[in-house]
């Protein structure tokens, strides 16, 4: 089928997705949790020939361990949807009412956006994770994955699609099964069919489609982030939040990519910090600065629009606040920064001129994830400012429409 | 000056105005509106040397007509100043506030874009108009006006920065003076300077955003509207609809372009419009189910896709509420549309299926609007569904960004 064709399939069942209740939804959503539970051996055969292909091309551990499903996170995937079915109503509801001067009622109520596309990596848990939020706030989806993760995806997509019909047409969740870039491409231009693409991945797929895009995008997981410990810092605290916000989990985008300390100081806590990430092979890169009081790795000024997503830091001295924040303006993909301080001031100035999504006193940026917003599901993590920033649930899924009740009205 | 060091500074000038207080603000835009009126002379010349020039070059009376300054719309332009400063503060406001069992406290506070740039025709109302919501809501402004209110523009753009200079730098409000669309190309790449674009104008500037924007806009303005008469309608209060959307004042976007007719009604209603139609010199098109019925202009498939902004509409009998909605769907710019019925279920069918920023019952078209919709101030009407949808004030020119207050947590 041409794509044209598929998606002209997709957005017609949007429609009779949207026109099912509520309760019609939520038990999709419980058939399928139901339908995983039942399959598990079948989805674990066809992501084992995912593994072996994927090992045969000596993809590394980190990847293959992204791509495995076992029974165990398979039966996580299905309490999600669960979880999802219990949640209250997100679509339909009034945000605003008013009666004007004239008699006219104007409602502002929430709306799917219609068809979502997603495009995202070889983690299989992505598809039932997208497919859940997709059904709860009633868009359909056009799903593009990573074809190392093919088979799993199409057996996933199947168990979905016998649930569907029950219900509606399957197409409402369509798997594109042609995984090369030029099908991006052409998805980033169909106008007529697809309400807001995600891209979930790296960097260069980002790039691609703000290059390409000709529809309404929602950039995500960019995550160049950074901690900056101020002069009247807790230093403990400090050391504790730049050690689990860089090594508790490297690869993720909440992780941090730089350090940057006061000059008041820097003599005292940049030999903590050597200490204590030496111990975790943490390789720290620093500029001359910095290297007359610790060793490090000479660093290259691209460093600092890095990341790493690794157990690689960049550090840096700054002379104050300040300075700290406008070097995060400079470098940052806007995500997530946090300030270590005692002093409330700077904690306040840090907030209000720190432009980016998240910005934390005395924490780990790690915690910017759905779950941990107590989003109740997360689709990603906007790094823009248009529509929704930061971690996305069910509510950024929606946009809104204004119905207006007359009786007769003319200006 | 080149274009990136005008746009640094007014990026800079963006964190300047975002550090005054509200009542600064709301005092800069109380300035502006006493300065608006202390040189209502100087604005008028100005004003009045751009409409000789486009006199000259032969430009059509409404084009001048909205091009003219004159005393009153100063007074308009300064007294919708005056009660933007009236207005309660839009900016800093907690959305969401909520303590997490880890004892995170995350707080969802609405704050500025930072830098927005307005592209817009030659209408110099408009820019104090995008001044004074910039003000307001804390967004410096890169505004770039149509060629033909240069003057105009310049002379107001230099009185509102004789009133920013008091307070911050006036880079926060630039006009671009190079008015050709090789600089809208530039502007649309901007990235590190311009949080947001806007495209007011014709649907030819919005086609050329879509086509080249590497940074975030809005769709704005494009008005292919419809009124739908269902069969159980009330035929007086259709026609009185349909002369108001259509005729009031055609030139708009929130004009009707399309009507169309229940089967069931249509040998009754469709005379009935055509007299009155008539008598208002209403060209009517339609195809020849309606030209059996009345006497009107054939019709080109391609009209259905046509804003005609004029007093020309096309015509088309519809077999139930269902086909209307397709009919919509298929070819409206989900902006306006409106049924006229007495049946509730029409009703709510048309509300749920019609994909478009406004749906109205039994009332015109023309009532989506900033003003009518009590915004207080309106910069444009959307026409995505990505952030903002409909009449936009000054709500809808601002993000939010996350602020989490921790004691030390880690994950």
């Amino acid at each position: 089928m041409m794509l044209d064709e598929i998606l002209a399939k997709t957005k017609e069942a949007s429609f009779e997705l949207q026109a099912l209740s509520e309760g019609t939804r939520n038990r999709i959503l419980e058939e399928l949790a139901g339908k995983l539970l039942a399959k598990i051996p079948e989805i674990i055969a066809a992501n084992r020939q995912d593994l072996e292909n994927a090992r045969f091309k000596q993809y590394p551990e980190a990847f293959l361990d992204r791509l495995k499903l076992d029974e165990k996170r398979i039966q996580t995937m299905s309490a999600a949807l669960i979880q999802l079915a219990k949640m209250p109503p997100v679509v339909g509801q009034v945000l605003e009412e008013k009666q004007r001067p004239n008699g006219l009622m104007i409602q502002k109520i929430t709306v799917p956006f219609g068809v979502l596309a997603v495009i995202f990596e070889a983690r299989p848990n992505v598809l039932i994770d997208v497919v859940g939020i997709a059904i709860k706030t009633a868009n359909a989806a056009v799903l593009k994955g990573g074809k190392e993760a093919i088979l799993t995806n199409e057996c996933l997509i199947s168990l979905v699609g016998t649930v569907l019909e029950r219900h509606i047409p399957k197409a409402a969740m369509t798997l594109i099964k042609d995984t090369d870039r030029t099908v991006t491409l052409a998805l980033l231009t169909k106008r007529n069919f697809i309400d807001l693409v995600i891209p979930r991945g790296g960097t260069a797929l980002i790039h691609f489609v703000i290059e390409n895009a000709k529809i309404p995008y929602i950039e995500t997981g960019a995550g160049n982030c950074h901690l900056y410990v101020e002069q009247t810092a807790n230093l403990e605290m400090a050391l504790k939040i730049a050690v689990n916000a860089k090594h508790q989990r490297p690869s993720v985008c909440n992780a941090i990519e730089n350090i940057l300390v006061d000059q008041a100081i820097a003599e005292t806590f940049l030999p903590m910090l050597f200490e204590k990430f030496q111990q975790l092979s943490i390789e720290m890169r620093a500029d001359e600065a910095v290297r007359k009081i610790i060793p490090c790795e000479p660093i290259d000024e691209s460093d600092y629009d890095t990341e790493y997503n690794d157990d690689i830091i960049a550090l840096k001295i700054v002379e104050n606040t300040m300075e700290a924040v406008k070097h995060i303006n400079r470098h940052s993909t806007k995500h997530s920064e946090t300030i270590v301080t005692e002093d409330v001031s700077a904690k306040n100035y840090f907030f209000q001129f720190v432009d980016s999504a998240c910005v934390y006193h005395n924490a780990s940026t790690r915690f910017s994830d759905g779950g941990e917003f107590g989003l109740g599901a997360e689709i990603g993590i906007s790094t823009q400012k248009l529509h929704a920033r930061g971690p996305m649930g069910l509510k950024e899924m929606l946009t809104y429409q204004y119905r207006i009740h007359g009786q007769g009205q003319v200006r």
